[in-house]
């Protein structure tokens, strides 16, 4: 099934390409002529997954979202202290291509500038391999994949970096770069000119967002305080003179470059990049910031609100086969539920369903396998619902809707924007709800039977029809209205009760309140629990609509007993291979939440 | 028991007390002589928890932390975009008192610089009560109680503002207010000589992180969208010319005063407050800043860290009478058990451990009724433990161990910096672990029998003396070494096994892998599951050290029943019973879940 959030991106994307404003970078006559009809989204999450859309696999030069990267590898290469001697961390205010130098040390006011990021080329190691090695194998080491320089543009730069040469020479006369400042100025190039796409940022970001390691490859490619530094840095410096403005509307640490690319970044989440060509005034893609603000700001991602995700939306996710309800079916309908049970899963979610979880939910559910038919999000505990997550949640269930499948719920009390869909009160009503569709659709109608035959009791399997006409005479005979008490806790064993027709209701009291524990229907049995001993019945059994019993008493079970010892010890067999039956059932279920 | 979180600002509060550089705030006769030994330490959770140490309850003037509520409070009154008009969003890279307005509009760079907080409070609603009511009213809000204007350090900003004087008339000149300046400037004097202590100020704090809603009150102070403006423009322009270094250590919005007060805030989870007043050459007070920049680091608070802490660490919460372990025990035993057993607790915790997990599961341990003796964490759902976790579980052992009670982990594979506590492998080891502890010390030796005769099986109970010895005299002994598969899936049933001496471990194959599930022990009886059907057995059982087992087998039942019906039916209505015993535990167990 097609993700919900591929959806939403291919509709941003055709949206925005409209936006015709801007110019590619003119400074770089390779560059000149970007074509603007290209567009990409991209986005991966910290375990390693990419959405994308658009061109996101078409190259263009890095230019300056390699200034973090390099920033990045100088901080793990000499540590905080040295580079920190070197280039401040302060906005400048100003503009990509501004000098601001401290007028007494020279330091560039941070390694966001271009000042700032030449001097830190300075900073980066070039021992045992040559620097620019070490720089390109760190850049290909966070996209997860080998990236090259491309020669036409690097020549472009070093033709016409003359302002870059003078900063160099600059920060060369304070000793801010201590060694000849034109191999420094040359890597300063051939870094910018390195060839990415949407996708290779996407990862770039993302192995920010995952404290320096990669998610798809697994490779810790930076430490984690040199992460933590750079996208301080970046928060306040990333996006030049336009910092305060793209954390209020947009509020991730982001990178632009005048190569068309941009990224942004939700730390401990997800790493987003977009291209394309045409920039604004500050030197900043202009689709590229319009879609950071519109994803941002549907998929709440601004840190103020992103600061609340967890990353364990997903408690369980388990098909009704692990967990089934407590109906007690027909062999044949057994048999069927264990075959096609598969097709029905519960997926429960926990904290607060904001991007993070949203994301992860919404992929889990695209991901299951076709087969899949009856889809249960159990949302009891989830605190809050946000807006993207009421609009995924919506578009799941058309989308499910199209291939012929059903979504529901589980919600105690019912999120409001969520009201309208198919909700249930407890997990053990959507089960029941599920195993009803799935014997409709796949069984036969004897399957779910309104009414059972004593004879056909599954408890009484083992006895032959002799026994089972000998213990229906014994019976009496009961129909009690909706919402009676059957059974009360602190009861003496009173008999088997069959029932067969209607349901029962057993709730246990628990503070006082009734917290319903099972629904029994036509077929099953109860009462035994009691055989305890005194007073022994832990449970209140109550009507559900109008159900039809039989009860083999405590009194008749006796008679029993004294008069057809052989009948009675073939009865209290099958009841206690009943018995283990459904310790068997209890066990599978209770060692479920054990693992 | 004293929260570990509470010792630590113990720590950090007389750790810091040292610091003696800086001076109070001169520019205000009112102010000038400042206690300096004056320190408060207050962290609000976004739940309403407030944790202080030192003077937290000393008022001082609020200064220039009055700037971000008077901004929030006119994004409400009117609109982003009207305050937009007359206010930028951009870091000045000034200090407080600079003037830093826009050359072409006069537009200060930020609220935060005194020219944009006069111009914000110009554009506060002064229509239904007077603007100093309305202002007041809602810093109170924020606070959760009401708070006074101080007449004497009103009476002294009012004598010697004149650079504030200056920068209104100038904003009047570009018409950013448009009014008379004086009674704006009033009103600015006023709401920096709004008094307040430490606790005010974190619980101010955390209404911002909790997204305008105080969280002690629950009443909403300010909306979400002025909440997200306000926490962004404090993340870039709130510590003025000190953003980026701030941003870079400490990584949380945050605004000081010159009155010695800073906040911090992590969105969704905490505000915190320090007072102290000696300042640096920034206007920041000294051990504020000391502060704020060790409880970050300690803690985990930088954004880029705390942005993946989830909320709901706590999964669950019980005591072992809830969800017991398999093992069987004596009648007195299991009395003892359900009177004591609310004595051992267990934690289920979920998600990554940094700070907001970590405060949220100290505070659970912390505030346990004295009479718990064992707390049990269970860490299986555990993703990343940070040194702020691993520092407080460590410091939870000591203070727990101090006052005679006990910790232990679960943990499959043992986190390594808490692989020196007790641990175990599962929960259920943990709880046996627990019964037993709780057993020696307040029960009796007979209580975990090592050995348990066949005429002392609970099982067993309701058959008089005659018919268990001719039941055991049906019994075949054995021995089994340890590990030896004892019953194996698929097998039928091949009669009762009953444990004398030692214990036995059942498990299921899940996927290929054994999952266990429980242990038996003396006393306790199994293989009765397959009496299903053929094939019927679907658990292994396995020695665990060394068993000693009497098994009444198939065949012998079998004889039983054709030679003495009358025994044969007491046996069975003996198991049938024992069933349902074991079926009620199931059902309190799996009903456990549910809700």
């Amino acid at each position: 099934m097609r993700s919900p959030i591929d959806s939403y991106l291919a509709d941003l994307h055709a949206d925005l390409l409209g936006l015709s404003s801007g110019a590619p970078y003119q400074g770089i006559p390779a560059m000149k002529d970007a074509d603007n009809t290209k567009f990409a989204i991209a986005m991966a999450t910290v375990d390693g997954h990419v959405y994308q859309v658009g061109d996101a696999e078409l190259e263009f030069s890095i230019q300056s979202i390699s200034k973090p990267f390099s920033y990045a590898l100088a901080l793990d290469d000499i540590g905080l202290d040295a580079v920190d001697e070197k280039l401040d961390v302060e906005p400048s205010g100003d503009a990509f291509n501004e000098i601001s130098l401290s007028r007494d040390t020279g330091r560039p006011a941070n390694a966001m500038i271009n000042a700032g990021a030449i001097a830190t080329i300075s900073l980066i190691r070039d021992a045992d391999a040559p620097r620019f090695e070490r720089i390109l194998a760190h850049y290909s080491a966070a996209a997860g994949r080998q990236l090259e320089l491309s020669d036409s543009i690097y020549a472009s730069e070093a033709l016409t970096g003359h302002r870059n040469r003078a900063l160099a020479y600059l920060l060369r006369s304070f000793d801010i770069i201590e060694t000849d400042p034109t191999p420094v100025l040359e890597d300063y190039f051939r870094a910018c000119s390195v060839m990415v796409n949407a996708r290779d940022l996407a990862l770039m970001a993302a192995t920010l967002a995952n404290g320096g390691t990669q998610p798809a490859t697994g490779v810790q490619v930076m430490g984690k305080e040199a992460v933590q530094r750079t996208l301080s840095v970046m928060t306040t410096c990333g996006m030049y003179d336009d910092a305060g403005a793209w954390i209020s509307a947009v509020g991730l640490p982001a990178k632009s470059g005048v190569g068309g690319g941009l990224i942004a970044v939700l730390p401990g989440q997800l790493g987003l990049a977009i291209y394309s060509p045409a920039l604004d005034p500050h030197g900043s893609s202009v689709r590229g910031v319009a879609a950071s603000e519109r994803i941002s700001a549907d998929m709440g991602l601004h840190f103020v609100r992103a600061a609340r995700l967890g990353r364990s939306a997903i408690r369980e996710n388990y098909d009704i086969t692990r967990l089934p309800s407590h109906i007690r079916h027909s062999e044949a309908a057994t048999k069927l539920l264990a075959q096609y049970g598969e097709r029905a899963r519960i997926i429960e979610l926990a904290g607060d369903l904001l991007f993070a979880g949203t994301e992860s939910m919404v992929r889990e559910v695209s991901e299951l396998d076709a087969c899949v038919e009856l889809v249960v999000l159990d949302l009891r505990r989830v605190d809050e619902v946000d807006k993207i997550a009421v609009q995924m949640i919506h578009q799941l269930q058309r989308e499910l809707a199209a291939e012929s499948r059903t979504l529901a719920l589980v919600q105690e009390i019912p999120f409001e924007p969520l009201a309208s869909l198919r909700s249930f009160p407890s997990r053990n009503d959507a089960v029941e709800w599920a195993q009803a569709t799935l014997l409709a659709r796949h069984g036969t109608a004897d399957m779910v039977p309104e009414t059972v035959a004593v004879r056909d009791f599954a408890a009484l399997a083992p006895l032959d029809g002799a026994d089972i006409a000998l213990l229906e005479s014994l019976m009496e005979e009961s129909r009690i209205e909706d919402g009676r008490i059957i059974r009360r806790p602190g009861e003496e064993f009173g008999g088997v009760y069959f029932i067969l027709g209607g349901k029962v209701a057993t709730s246990t009291l628990q503070g006082g309140r009734a917290v319903r524990q099972a629904t029994l229907s036509a077929g099953m049995t109860f009462g035994e629990i009691a055989l305890g001993g005194e007073g022994e019945q832990t449970t209140r059994v109550t009507a559900v609509g109008r159900a039809h019993l039989k009860v083999l008493s405590a009194a008749s079970i006796a008679r029993l007993e004294t008069e057809n010892p052989g009948a009675a010890l073939r009865f209290w067999k099958a009841i206690a291979r009943d018995a283990y039956t459904r310790v068997e059932e209890n066990i599978k279920d209770s060692s479920y939440p054990l693992h």
